[in-house]
């Protein structure tokens, strides 16, 4: 059953959460104003899903039920799937500016990896559970957010020498009917608004910290869940052309001693596997934040196009203008090729799943997390220098001042003045309001800080293959025929990948 | 007579200007609460003039007239001047973010060199006029604002060309008492709480465009003046933690009519002398510029080192974070230096003042537009992800979070969450809000775009006398000695300034 | 057939072409040791060809023929072709520095359907004529070289109207057995070692340049060429650890009243198609540059490996080496993964074979093009300052100072000084070295400068379709769910190159 | 007595060092061919001394004497000294690439300082003797150079604990007459063809390495003393325009037990002090790096714009040409006004002389060290694709080719194509040869890696101060007029460097 965005905000009703919004109790999720625009921008990934146009992209066949899913929710299965699950959020950022439910599909597929392996080392039946409770989300299909980022509080210490446990969320009991979690997380993308959290650790875990390596599924309304959330972009405001008709909401989550049955529990005490779920989660959730970027990134591209034109200039005329609008599409796209290239040397893992490549997953979220900054800034730069006095929207109706505005604020004879206005209030709204800013931070340090990155890139790169290549054309002068040979036969120079499998599908194509 | 912060807040109640605000007409600019910040601002470049430890900066002797000046009106005499007036910018917009004032400074400036070369090609007294003026308004300590970029309606057609010739400012009559003046003026800072506009040209002119060859000075309350503007920061809104209390507003300005007394008109049809005027504004105006700019830069690297604190981290153990502030340093004052530079290696006018050097002045302006966006980038980098999940200040009162939010939101030990809070609003309040997104964009756009900096880059650099040492040096071989002569003794490498006279320059002031 | 590298430096033999070295005319280009690194080099895309383990991504099957060829030979015909052509130049590359051949490639491929183009408008047969020479070509195992830049004299006029013709090649007559060229081609890599030449136009012609416009292969010992080059590489010099033996030479091809056959002609005087076939060789070498310059990337990071682990540091430990390879790492597979996505998104050609996406080429080219600079400064930056005071090799035989230096020189313990300034003289040849500055200068400026790459983006770029959004999004306020559809059905958002034909291919695979 | 060029050359004569250049033993340094580059590039630095039109900057007034001296001897009294330093190093760096002399004006100043606190900190006097081994220096206009660098061993052991304590210089015995040294330094700039070494500490040190605490200057032929050099640019290199005539030899330098009188010593064991030696060199050594390299930048200018000129380019009209000289001028003229702000801002050592800003020294040299790399990209840019097929300078005498060349090779038509055919061959020279790469490695490493310079900007820079002021800013609200005081007063907000008494300062300079 898919579900349109009507029905997802109608499901919404269902559930009791207990939500603060800017110190207040919100009474239903689905009709605060505050939040609508979080709801509205979900509901995107929703209405998608039923267009014909966007079937290939927006579902997928689940294999372990052969049902069709949203993409969202979707197990990936091949490097199509990984190609097109990029696409896919490409396709719903660049309408919603950020439709955070992909959110929903890296848990679901870091778990689901994450699990299988769980059971082979421990014999534990994790796996089980997990597919159980996908197949329940799938028929339902419901958001999933996750609650990953703890509160953390001295960062200097480990979760198990905290002065205060709670800013680590944790097992403090089980019982025959489940465990019992308590603690926080500190932000929770689309908390208020969405089914369910997936709790997950959020770092590797030492032997002291046993009770920390958790993860499980916890509906919204359960008994103890408390959600302390932001507006969802700019509601109400006027001046938001974008961003009061789509936003995103990050909250805090408490959890004060919550009861989660056994069948939703998938990490309990396995201290070793927790670091690998992380890891999981985190290459599929960069994987994805390439493409909401640079679904942000085409707004920011057509923003600018429509200012050029608004000011009357013609990049085909002016090459510094040309220049700008080049860099902006140089970076947008360099970054989306890193998400191709991972999906086409996704890595198969024995769940019988694929995950994208570390290597050009990790590099690709760098690359956006730092040039933000950098598409913002071009962004502006063929804007030109409107958006720094533009009146407000007040004005437009203001009979004292209108009409003498809107005779000399025009720039080209045929685009009005209240055209020009408009975009130029795009482009703050975008670029240089609260959710411009909040969009820089959370490509920074949402999935992880640039150092993180680093690390994981450092830590998969094959280094030692390169070294050996050099030391093999170093010891033995010109080297003879026979020498001049790769030490890793089948595997391609990149990055060591296994690329062979393609070639055996493809010649099947070529052979239709 | 130097006025405080208060007194300058009083005198604008001397006037009755038609500003409207967000589509209100303000009834008093000195009590209107959405002005507040931007007076406030103003206020501390008034104040710090006031202060013993603050004088040698802040103030200095006008040569006219033997008068003890606020710097932000003084005419600069020497190359301590023009050092002293960035090291006073900057100590102003580090309290204030941005002071505006010194706007008063590089108009008054721009004025005062102009007025005396068309004098002497055109037989005027525009220069005795202004210092008249210039004594005036030091006088009674004013503030000025700088009314130079119109609104340029089609930007392939020049003023003249236009079809509604009211996207320029121009004269419509001359009379016996002066000009009269019509047209809007795009991007006015500070406009709503300024006593005086300086009108000036914005482009270079041709015959044709005589009527639009002008500059003069209005009082805000002149007779056809209306202000349409923008709130200045962010008044009233808890979350603000720094522009509630400091921000700049910017406005449109209509001149319908406006009748301007001819001992207060500095160019009049002149064309061929606009482009200096406006030059000349630009070279002292980006000096300035960079002051500012670091002065808010220094706001960041203190909010920085404070979020960092809060977090729990250590510079000298975190290599990554000590790596990020040493780049926001390197931003900060690597363009201060070009500013220090241009003060050095300043150029002495026929009108008896100086000008910073234009290649420093424009690539320290040039370096701080674009970095601006770097240095948010690197601000946001050490400040970690906190900001993107802050719940709002209202939560801070909610007896249903507030305990718990306090218990898990605090970093280090020793520092209480609401300080960790109060920083990471700062940080959100300068970097990712409507506040952080204009000084972006006015750090990009204000004074000129990029491309124009370049221009005068490209304009004012001795490439000829560089490529005359490569010609010499490939010419002759092994030169002799004889031949190793530069051509331009007495002149610096570096610029083509004369350096030699420093020394003597500073000697002369100093015996006075 | 498939020649073994031995073999292609037998077959130079056969030809007797007139070639200039430092002012000596080559006796036999076999047995000149200032060509042998570069006949080295296109030997390692020779031998690889035969490899077992390399024979996936090194050969291919010719579609138009049935038969197996050399990658470097073959004309692309599934995106499978285009991701396996930069895998296997980029593993000649890794282990040559530079193979130069896929520059047949990008020829052929270029010719094979621009001649289809040119048929079909004109109704000429020279696809045929290009058909019949591939399969010589291919049968023959052959390397041709790509003439294609001209000297271009004065970079005002076109060639036309040129005062000296001879500054681009052109036809002077046609006789009954083919056309007459005479002209300069300027930049011509590998040219003294090639069998053949391809003639081709590189730019845009006008009616007044039909005689310029030409394309046509040349043996090249045809009479009246001559071929003025370089050395490859640094031949014969002790420290050049790597050039001595892998170089790639270029030089100057005059034509001078040479004699083409009529099958051996593709364009002659089709000047509106002159432009498509320099832009479809463009795309396809740009992509080739990549997996070239990828392979040399691999080179530096290994080398850069090398020398920390010589000097004695760890990367793990020191924070900033670590830093600076993960850095040269991410541009290495940041321009590489461009290639994969102009793979991915690979446009058919009507003549049956597959043209890699101009976008995504051309900014994998520009980063490359301008990042080597940077590649080379982050593998001195990991190398330290040794190689600054580096010995020259013949110090390491003086018996006076050979002991001495030994003691002293070596970093680690357990690696000999020997060997670590081994390494420090392969990373001074690879980065600091005429070879060094030479792989800079053709990454910058081959296949076209930095530039000629933003125009192209520009022109591909789909701009078009994001202002579309944009300007629905703006419109229509919140969307009715009716509208919020894509107006391209069927076409990827990134490029909007049509992505469906994948996955058919992939379903298979999975059905499996 | 100042010498000219040929009598430093001749006064080379009167030593009789053990010096080997590739692997040979050199016979007399002042006739070996290999160092002739080097000498004559010193000679610059000598001859402009001599001219009247480079006086005031290339000579100086030593206090301590009296007497006229080279300023490449001079200890810096004033910020006008300061200020003059690299503008002086800038002229004689544009002229002769790098004339390296700076180096014995570094060594100098920094002992200055440092025998002063010794002497202060342990009753000892070796201030006095390095004033008369000053005047010595200056009496006789000897050029000294620096060995600093030790070969340092396994990098993670202080030098007391190395396995070979010859890796690092060490006092091996004391006597009446003076110490006994040994050991390796590993990088000595212009070592073959310097009169005299000073020896100087490399690293802080602790009690374990009192042996090693040393400084002393050594002359070039002491007993003990041997050289291992490169030779010097690329001496008879017919295609180094440049490098042929003027370059630079590093060497490594053995002390084998070399007696150095007690006069000559100026640090023996004073662990504590090497650190503050060291740093002072350091940071007046970047300071002069600085105007060393924009003197390098101002021949890749003027070059560059003569390669355009040759192409037939206007950069009026090509916008893309034109930005890139833009971007060039702005990272040179960008670091030097680091150099300028760092002489601006220096601060008065209790030895009565002046040390530049550290902030402003190291951000400079940080900018150069890593943007040399962006300098070559950009002159490489402008000078368009000729270098790449370049043919040697042999061909220009080749009757079969060279008339046909000139023919062709031409841009413009008023510039022969020999012309534009030796500007190509000196850009290729100065960025593409082992000159050039030798540069953008010497930039890099010389004077202290990045790393290095990073650190000493955090050390330097006054966080603390910043944070104060936000501190200030956040706990008060808005500010009552009392509160609004600097913490610092008297000091300038950019670096906490005292500038009021800068103009004091020139006065008294100039009362002299």
């Amino acid at each position: 059953m898919l579900m349109s965005a009507t029905e997802f905000r109608e499901s919404l009703r269902t559930l009791r959460p207990r939500v603060f919004v800017n110190g207040d109790r919100v009474a239903s999720v689905a009709d605060d104003p505050r939040l609508a625009p979080g709801i509205a921008a979900i509901g995107v990934a929703y209405d998608f899903a039923l267009r014909e146009e966007h079937r290939q992209l927006m579902t997928a066949r689940q294999g372990t039920s052969g049902r069709i899913v949203n993409r969202m929710l979707h197990i990936d299965e091949t490097s199509t799937d990984l190609l097109y699950k990029p696409e896919a959020v490409r396709l719903i950022c660049r309408e919603s500016g950020c439709a955070m439910r992909y959110l929903s599909h890296d848990g679901l597929n870091a778990i689901f990896q994450a699990t299988r392996r769980i059971d082979a080392n421990h014999g534990t039946d994790f796996h089980q559970r997990l597919v159980n409770y996908l197949h329940q989300v799938q028929d339902r299909d419901l958001t999933v957010g996750i609650a990953m980022t703890d509160a953390k509080g001295d960062r200097s210490l480990r979760p198990g020498k905290q002065a205060n446990p709670d800013v680590y969320v944790h097992v403090t009991k089980r019982t025959r009917k489940g465990i019992v979690i308590r603690g926080t997380k500190a932000i929770v993308t689309a908390a208020p608004y969405v089914h369910e959290l997936l709790v997950m650790p959020c770092r590797t875990m030492t032997a002291q910290d046993k009770a920390f390596a958790v993860a499980c599924a916890v509906p919204l309304d359960a008994k103890g869940v408390t959600v302390i959330a932001r507006p969802a972009g700019r509601p109400g405001e006027a001046a938001a052309k974008f961003s009061a008709k789509y936003g995103q909401s990050t909250g805090v989550v408490h959890f004060d001693d919550v009861l989660v049955p056994w069948d939703r529990v998938f990490l309990d005490g396995q201290v070793e596997e927790g670091g690998f779920m992380t890891t999981s989660y985190a290459t599929h959730h960069r994987h994805s934040c390439i493409g909401a970027r640079a679904g942000f990134g085409d707004l920011l591209i057509g923003a600018g196009a429509l200012m050029i034109e608004a000011n009357g200039l013609d990049p085909a005329k002016h090459g510094h203008i040309r220049d700008a609008m080049v860099e902006l599409i140089k970076i947008v796209e360099g970054f989306f090729a890193c998400g191709v290239a991972a999906s086409v040397y996704g890595a198969k893992d024995p769940a019988g799943s694929i995950m994208p490549d570390a290597v050009f997953a990790n590099i690709g979220k760098l690359l956006l997390a730092t040039q933000i900054y950098d598409m913002h800034r071009l962004a502006n730069y063929v804007s030109g220098g409107l958006v720094v006095a533009l009146p407000g929207p007040d004005e437009d109706h203001n009979p004292e001042t209108a009409a003498s505005l809107a005779a000399v604020l025009a720039g080209r004879p045929d685009i009005p003045a209240s055209s020009r206005l408009e975009v130029a209030r795009l482009m703050e709204d975008l670029t240089a309001s609260y959710s411009g800013g909040w969009m820089s931070l959370i490509s920074l340090h949402g999935g992880g800080s640039p150092e993180a990155m680093k690390r994981e890139i450092w830590r998969n790169y094959p280094v030692g293959e390169k070294r050996e290549l050099v030391e093999r054309l170093l010891d033995r002068g010109v080297l003879s025929e026979g020498q001049r040979v790769s030490k890793q036969p089948g595997r391609c120079c990149a990055t060591g990948c296994e690329v062979p499998e393609l070639p055996a599908q493809r010649v099947e194509d070529a052979a239709e």
